[in-house]
């Protein structure tokens, strides 16, 4: 087993000095290519079309970001109501992760102290995150150890969740690498991820890179892989928890979580307290993305249902914390389903 | 409302006099294409690329077929064991759906009496199809309009099961259809269904042929629009339906399901007798059709999934009895989640 495999060229964003450098995860798995920004407009295209996706990443991007629209206000001679319009552009770019926000804000008031404090900043966020991850990972591989009897162990999960979606390891692809750096793991069930396939082509991008064995499926295919007791536990990642426990993730987690509950196996989210929103009271109160209906409707540009035809793409969905079996953090593992919520007292 | 759309141009299969005339369901909604089938290995590999599916289609598919098989005998000069040994090629193209084997077997027994004969009794499977799909309609509808309060409906529905399904009009479409005639819809949710999108491509196709309003969605996005109250009622169809009401259908659908479980809406299967196999007692007894994994890691040829990966990809699901609120057939309704399953007694 490979304890530590070369995840610094699946670094997901990266600040070269002048630049934010993005891998841009809208032609992986075919090509590994980046994008530089230097340009607020580029960089809120970016995030929107997902060349940088997840959580986690987009807290990095949107610290990151701000140092771009400084270096762009500089450059173009913006007085500082634009560069703070600019800032708010990025910090807005999607509405579900609290991340993209959280990282904006965390630097922000560092504008008046120039460049090299909001960069220092910014990378405090990064490197915070990968010790959040690895500390993630080590805290859910525990529990689950501790939880589920069967070895070796087989694991679904949903969407990406790995260095691709964070600053850098993973969340719930964290603690798979941790499992599979312990040598307990058989077998990772990959959904594709559906409209955008960040499953297969981002997910099984990463496992093969680590050799870590793996099987792509249809996200339609995940319930009765896990009813049919070929899973032992689902895990996946966070875009916003509220105080309840209530979890939003990319769309189809919640069937996954049904799955897990009708099976009797452990469903577990992993993800930073930074994706924890405190002024969110429950699922009901988190903003869901709708996305453009032609992303389930075309493939590639060809179209894959009749003209006539009207799509309905909800980017995520709310997974209720009665089926969230455990919420691993960088401090330690809760049980939402009984009843230890994130935010005590959490409606 | 238009009470009765003009299906005939839906009518997934047809037979010319000396040939199996097949609309090509691989190529809609680009195109719509016929396949007129004269061979036997031509036919076997046509159901098995689906070409033509849905289990009620397959039945007048395999009765047909002997018909295709006795053509080509007189004509190539097969002896009488060459003749039975392509009829069962025929019969197990495909595993899961009973009714392929059911068709082929109602007309076999008539070989010996000439084609005319072996025709007539094909003809009458595809009729009988109709007319059940037509009763089925009318039965799903009452049984809906009397179990659901909500008007107009919303339906979710997964994989095609209308007119090219079927032998004309449709098992869950048909039901579908029925409302829609009544007044009584609102609105159709399909699900895309993958990995071969039948939702997208033919369900949503068949949905914008009558004019009724519907918006395609990913199978994970089925769930939550389920959960978030957007959907009053889910219809489905079958593959195959065991003595004690566990229905096979398309991959997917156990976790629609189980989201209705949840929501506590019903969860509708419509399927001619025929679908029910008395020799089968359970869901574990049914046999699941594995199909290659690159139909989920590739798209028109291109890879969506790295070299690396592996696809597993499991055509159909079982959902059991116990999740499904009503069963509808062409004789009236049956509750399996009330314990009023297919065969009494059945285990």
């Amino acid at each position: 087993m490979d304890e530590e495999p070369n995840v610094a060229e699946l670094q997901a964003v990266t600040w070269t000095g002048d630049a934010l450098r993005l891998i841009d995860q809208t032609v992986l798995p075919a090509r590994l290519e980046h994008l530089e920004v230097r340009d607020v407009d580029v960089l809120v295209d970016a995030i929107r079309r997902l060349v940088v996706r997840g959580a986690p990443a987009l807290g990095v991007t949107g610290a990151y970001g701000v140092a771009v629209a400084m270096l762009q206000a500089e450059r173009e001679g913006w007085d500082r109501a634009a560069l703070e319009a600019a800032v708010d552009r990025i910090r807005t770019a999607r509405p579900t992760a609290v991340n993209l926000a959280g990282g904006v804000d965390r630097v922000r008031p560092l504008i008046g102290d120039g460049l090299a404090a909001v960069t220092a900043e910014a990378g405090r966020v990064l490197r915070e995150d990968v010790a959040a991850n690895r500390a993630m990972g080590a805290h859910g591989a525990d529990w689950i150890a501790r939880r589920v009897s069967r070895r070796p162990l087989r694991v679904l999960t949903h969407c990406n969740t790995g260095s691709l979606a964070t600053a850098g390891w993973g969340t719930a692809l964290g603690v798979i690498r941790e499992l599979h750096a312990r040598g307990l793991l058989e077998m990772v069930y990959a959904d594709e991820t559906r409209p955008l396939l960040q499953g297969s082509r981002l997910t099984a991008w990463e496992l093969a890179h680590d050799g870590i064995p793996h099987r792509v499926l249809a996200d339609g295919a995940a319930a009765s892989t896990i009813l049919r007791g070929l899973v032992d536990v689902a895990v996946i990642g966070a875009d916003r928890i509220a105080a309840n426990g209530d979890t939003a993730n990319k769309i189809g987690s919640v069937g996954v979580a049904l799955a897990c509950a009708d099976a009797g196996i452990p469903f577990v989210v992993a993800a930073p307290w930074s994706t924890i929103d405190p002024g969110t009271a429950t699922g009901e109160d988190i903003p869901i993305e709708l996305r453009d209906g032609r992303e389930v409707l075309a493939w590639e540009g060809a179209r894959t249902a009749p003209a006539g035809s009207e799509g309905f793409n909800p980017a995520f969905d709310v997974t209720p914390a009665r089926l969230i079996s455990a919420l691993v953090t960088e401090t330690g593992v809760l049980e939402p389903a009984r009843g230890r919520v994130p935010v005590p007292g959490g409606a």
